[in-house]
């Protein structure tokens, strides 16, 4: 490796890595795929950053960047050769400004510590994906993640003000302004959210807070089919309160956590559920309750459950949360698709996520963010059974197809990474790749960032 | 004109003007020049649009967009030997779905017309430039306009799903989603909001709908003096209830107003206005109002009115609305600024300003939108006076770096076009506008689309 002895004198030799057990560590993300990398890097800060990029450009050094690799689409994958750039070291907070309501992290920060830092001067950072507690903000950019309260505060992209980052040229921009309001040039700072790590490393980052909603209240809505349930998300989504959160989950999903013993106290006939939160002054609770539970009531409702204090919020969500663990233990792959249609189109997707499901023989688990039209589509399967596989294969073509007819997007927050590019092209026509491909070539000229992400081979 | 058979064929001769009356017509935006283009050209579709970049592309014909003319940045200023688009037989309602919330429309729309359809169905378009009820939705998108409910619900950006467009290499793209949601590829959308007709022609865009708030209520407060308003402002933004409009107006703003017999009913002492707005659900504003009136009260408050029904709001209103004319008619010439700072720095900005019209001996009218703290800052001057017009070029340029200094941007909504290029360079790195560069000849090769506008001279 030639460019080990510069970047050791770039870094110092504690923070490059190339020993086995940290390589193994840094060798795959959430997917269920590895890949060892040549080395581990543990940049410090901007400059140090810089001083790599320039490094690998030199000798043709891929960089894939990393924040907690708790990504699903196998974005923080090494590549064979390439160096792992992980942000762990940089989590300073460079600048917090509770009255103009923005904060400046480095771009290792754990999001959900600046959520918190946030609320202990009275106010929020709104993006709050499942994973919060241990991904990191650069990360979150890299991925315009999302989480249940998108329905009412939008993704990661909206409360992004500003950043600054490192081209693949090796480069330094800064983009954005600290302010709400900026419009000086084409906005840089949106193209790189959501680029997936492939045309800039983000090293700092300035996000917009919001005031914290004073008090949160939740309603659990028992349906006994996913029409009823539907029904009334739109029900939900056609009046005037906008719930803080709308969250679905199907027979399926049900019985993953009946069979963890969570969500004992559902209804029997319970086939389909919905969790809806809303949040604001103290005072306005009852009335944004009291609109949401009319909107919920209607044909198939079985049971109604209201919760206003932590405690029994907690208890109300616990089904929701144990998900992931209860999916996982119920095959020993789970091929996690994030599709979104239109909400008025929701149960003809699920129709043909159950048509699919019967015609392939397969298990598919679907909960998601209701009030975005974004489902979790969950193939559970098991990577020896060849039939299986192939069937799985064919069942998701069908998916992606269905999801575009009915005027969706193939993926709602999780993102392309390595596991989605083949599907791109369904989604996006070849002169608008062009253009991206374009912009990579701009950002990128030698293509040592994130290569085979993103992008379709061709 | 070597085109012109060509556009004739494709057009209709009655949609390709070269007569004198038409080209006039054309000639100017809102900014105080001019420049008489070779033709005017009117698409009736999105295929038209295409037909003529092509045709423009074989020509070398550079080619200018234009909504409404209302921009006041000379964006949609012709140069010498070019083709205006203007978009306003492009005025169709494609798609509108209330259950889905949002609405396709051609790139003509007028934007208080969208947003009125919206309102017969319940539902509101938030961004509400001032020109509403004359400038149009691909003007809008182009410079990403705002209004005075930006500060509670965002700009032109934050509420594009999709739109539809022709590329200055004749290309169609299709960028975003009609879903509140997607991730797929890089954010292009975005890149073209705010790009200024310089990358692609918009021809249909997607836009995102929210529930229109039941009630609104106007707060009027009075002081002596900047420092004390913006004490206040400050208050305001510290708090949790966000207003729907936080406007300022100085001193030099008022005494315009109070020439045109507007604002007759101030306390004699005013020299320094806010004016804010709440909206939401009827029972909630009673609330809301109350804690505007908290965080406005305190030292220097001269006064404040409140008004909830239609009529006694359009009265405190009044001296906002007639500040356009007010201070047109106080010179030949208002040079119009649109620079931001943190809300927390604005007293400092206002000082400055100040300083500078007393060092340069200038007329300086600054008003806007506090509450993202931008303001609009309205030199009035002579254009034969060259003295006055030179320290006025100085004036602006200390303006300018005390701006950046503050943290702040020199443009919040008004953008670059052709008056403000020369001062790009302030704001955006060498490398920044490096890429920019780049990313404008991908889009238009042959830099037919808007040249000279948004890129400084080289
Ligand atoms: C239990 C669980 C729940 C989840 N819930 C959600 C959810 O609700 N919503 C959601 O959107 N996602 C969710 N995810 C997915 C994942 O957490 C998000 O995509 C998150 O944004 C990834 O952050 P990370 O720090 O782990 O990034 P990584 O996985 O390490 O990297 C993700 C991508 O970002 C790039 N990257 C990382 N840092 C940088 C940087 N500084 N500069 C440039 N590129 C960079 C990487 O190269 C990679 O392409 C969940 C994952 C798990 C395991
Ligand atoms: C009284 C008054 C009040 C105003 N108030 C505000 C305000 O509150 N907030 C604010 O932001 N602005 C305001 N403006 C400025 C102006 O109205 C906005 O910039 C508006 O967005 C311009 O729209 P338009 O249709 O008039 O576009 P134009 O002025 O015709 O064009 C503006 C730019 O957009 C480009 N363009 C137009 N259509 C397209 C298209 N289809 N595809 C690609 N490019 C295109 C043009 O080339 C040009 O660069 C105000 C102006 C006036 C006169």
């Amino acid at each position: 490796m030639k460019a080990l002895p510069t970047l050791r004198a770039a870094l110092g030799s504690e923070r490059v890595r190339d020993d086995p057990e940290t390589l193994a560590l840094y060798s795959h993300d959430e997917t269920p795929r590895s890949c060892t990398p040549a080395l581990v890097l543990f940049p410090s800060c901007h400059a140090e950053v810089q001083a790599i990029v320039r490094i690998a450009r030199r000798h043709g050094l891929p960089l894939v960047a990393r924040g907690a690799g708790s990504g699903n689409v196998g974005g923080a994958l090494p590549v064979p050769g390439s160096a792992v750039i992980s942000f762990e070291c940089m989590q300073r907070v460079l600048d917090f400004h509770a009255a103009d309501r923005y904060v400046t992290v480095e771009a290792g920060c754990i999001t959900g510590e600046i959520d918190a830092l946030a609320r202990s001067h009275g106010l929020f950072y709104a993006p709050d994906p499942g994973s919060n507690p241990y991904c990191r903000i650069g990360g979150n950019l890299a991925m315009n993640a999302a989480g249940p309260h998108a329905v009412k505060y939008g993704v990661t992209r909206d409360h992004v003000l500003a950043l600054r980052a490192v081209t693949g040229a090796g480069e330094e921009i800064c983009c954005g302004t600290r302010t709400s309001k900026g419009v000086v040039g084409y906005d840089l700072t949106r193209l790189l959210v959501g680029s997936e790590g492939t045309l800039a490393l983000i090293t700092e980052v300035t996000l917009r807070l919001l005031p914290a909603p004073e008090a949160r209240a939740t309603l659990r809505a028992c349906y006994p089919d996913s029409a009823s349930a539907c029904a009334a998300v739109q029900r939900v989504m056609a009046q005037r309160v906008i719930p803080s959160a709308l969250e679905f989950m199907d027979a399926h999903a049900l019985a993953a956590v009946r069979a963890m013993g969570a969500a004992a106290d559902l209804p029997a006939a319970t086939r389909a559920l919905l969790l809806v939160e809303v949040d604001g002054d103290a005072d306005s609770i009852p009335r944004q309750l009291h609109a949401l539970q009319e909107a919920l009531a209607g044909e198939g409702l079985l049971e109604l459950q209201e919760a206003t204090d932590q405690r029994a919020i907690a208890q109300l969500w616990a089904a929701r949360k144990s998900l992931s663990p209860a999916t996982k233990a119920m095959a020993p792959l789970k091929i996690n698709e994030d599709v979104v249609v239109p909400v008025s189109r929701l149960l003809e997707l699920l129709l043909e996520i159950e048509a699919i499901a019967r015609d392939q023989q397969l298990l598919i688990v679907s909960f998601g963010h209701a009030g975005n039209g974004n489902l979790h589509v969950n193939f559970l399967v098991h990577p020896r059974d060849k039939a299986e596989m192939t069937r799985a294969r064919h069942g998701l073509q069908r998916l992606f197809h269905q999801v575009l007819a009915l005027g969706g997007t193939l993926s709602g927050e999780h993102g392309i990474g390595s596991e989605k590019a083949a599907f791109v092209p369904l989604e996006l026509s070849p002169e608008s790749l062009a253009l991206q491909r374009g912009i990579k070539a701009l950002f990128d000229p030698e293509g040592i960032l994130n290569p085979g992400k993103l992008f379709p081979e061709v």
